[in-house]
């Protein structure tokens, strides 16, 4: 039997870190979960990162030199060729050498790739997109990303900023986003633009539930789910309104990207059908029938796992072809 | 001195013909121009497009065997591997086996590709994008077709029918488009929508200029930009906002390419700065910097030839790795 070819991967967000310890056909050994704690420095976020792959590694039983290596999905754009973090908001980073600051504390070589790109990578290896070469993955949560996948291989553009989906204009007088635009996807259809509308919603006077569940406090998109599963009518509304944005979005990059698999993926699929229904409806509505009919749409299957096994798989790739 | 290799090009258009024999530095030793006459049928048109061909050649004074072959640019969806026109409405044609036909008339090798994505690869090959590699080609006319190069190379999607970036939705609940979607960027910036908008700007008792430069017949973009040119402010509005609305479609490209090049071509190139700068202003003001700071956003180099040399070229690539 050949030997097992291992690596670890690690999901960098804002909140939460998660390290898993994978083979080459993606089958997790073990994994560990932990907070981010951004607000204590650059390099506590560091040692947790470390210490939440060496706590994988142990439950996996594996020593560190026994696997190829380490990779990071990080959030908001980076350069994977240099292994920097170039923005990351929500950690307060900026030019992060992420990769040399990992690598020389574990041990073993790194790698890192947006989020959103990793994980279109380990749903092609492992998920929804297995076996598919061109690959759109659109990742719902606070803010609205993608990842591009052409000829298997991911798409970062000259820069590696390619797959700004969130700000792809729809609504060109519509509402200001936080890039600065008017009407982005990511204005219309996020998890902040779903607490917008239903504060103004409640504002109005409409859904009373939402305004119970709040209480003093702000809404969320959890709480409108809640106050619409309660049978909140404007709190429906709402969701389906930004459901339907998400599906003209999708509209226009089916139709430039003619893509054989388009997967969306992040916290507000947990919308379920309220926001996913009018989604796809309106991207089955309004898109051309040829690329409709070479397209699978889906959520992905590896759900809060894409990232890092999209990176674990990517330092697998790499260590097999330097 | 190495041997010359030598390609003829052929634009085929709804109501034209351009040929050309060019080498492999994009140099163009001849060529010819005829209308298409579709209305003729389909075997007429093949005619027209060889006859249009050996007329180049002889030009040239170069005999068809000398060449490697003929690269055909063609309007609308094309299948390129099977060398089939699968849809040109301007022609009437569905399923044309053009690559086929025209080979055994000429007696050598024909390929064809997407008129945008033919004048995008010659672009990169001899235009306005030499040296990039990650670049869109955005066509403007009666209809907005787009060419997609990455990595060099041509991206069809998994059928060939990416780049339709026409079908961007820009205003969910704007007009209706051709494709049965609303509020598309070619129901919004084409040259139909202004002459659209134009005459909606007549019967609402504005723009003058235009109404008279129209008399009993209909308005076109060149009529509206003939009348904008006399100083007809309702003209001037009409062509500004289709502009507006092709920067704001731009904006959505660029955030989800991140190309390295993004060209203008197309007939609707001739409304000048009216046109191209508001559209390149709302671009510059929505895009991300970085990805601004990535681009260059121009028009059209080798102007009418880009489609025709860049299928000469794809010619050229083909019969040198086959």
């Amino acid at each position: 039997m050949a030997e097992r070819v291992l690596a670890a991967g690690v999901d960098l967000g804002g909140t939460k870190i998660y390290s898993l310890v994978a083979d080459a056909e993606g089958d997790v050994l073990a994994d560990d979960r932990r907070l981010t704690l951004a607000a204590e420095g650059t390099e506590a976020v560091i040692d947790r990162i470390v210490g939440s792959v060496r706590q994988a590694l142990d439950g996996a039983n594996v020593d560190v030199n026994a696997i190829v290596g380490l990779g990071i999905s990080t959030p908001g754009p980076c350069d994977p060729q240099r292994g920097i973090v170039t923005e990351a908001p929500n950690l307060g980073w900026f030019d992060v050498p992420l990769v040399d600051l990992v690598s020389e504390k574990l041990g073993v070589p790194a790698l890192l790739e947006n989020d959103a790109a990793a994980a279109a990578y380990g749903e092609m290896k492992f998920g929804a997109a297995r076996g598919k070469s061109h690959i759109l993955y659109v990742t719902l949560g606070t803010g609205i990303g993608g990842g591009i996948i052409i000829d298997g291989k991911i798409y970062g553009g000259a820069s590696g900023a390619a797959g700004e989906v969130g700000h792809i204009v729809l609504e060109p007088d519509g509402v200001l986003c936080n890039c600065g635009a008017r009407g982005c996807l990511e204005a219309l259809a996020s998890g902040p633009a779903i607490a917008r509308d239903a504060a103004a919603a409640v504002a109005e006077g409409r859904g009373g539930v939402m305004a119970k569940l709040a209480g003093d406090g702000e809404l969320t998109a959890e709480l409108v789910l809640e106050a619409a599963q309660q049978g909140d009518e404007a709190a429906k509304d709402v969701i389906g309104r930004a459901g339907r944005y998400l599906g003209l979005g999708l509209v226009s990059l089916l139709n430039v990207f003619n893509p054989e698999s388009l997967i969306l993926g992040g916290g507000l699929i947990g919308l379920g059908d309220l926001y996913l229904k009018p989604a796809f409806e309106a991207a089955r509505e309004c898109g051309f029938d040829q690329i409709l009919a070479d397209v699978t749409m889906t959520t992905a299957e590896l759900g809060g796992r894409s990232g890092a096994l999209g990176a674990a798989a990517l330092m697998i790739e790499r260590s097999s072809n330097p």
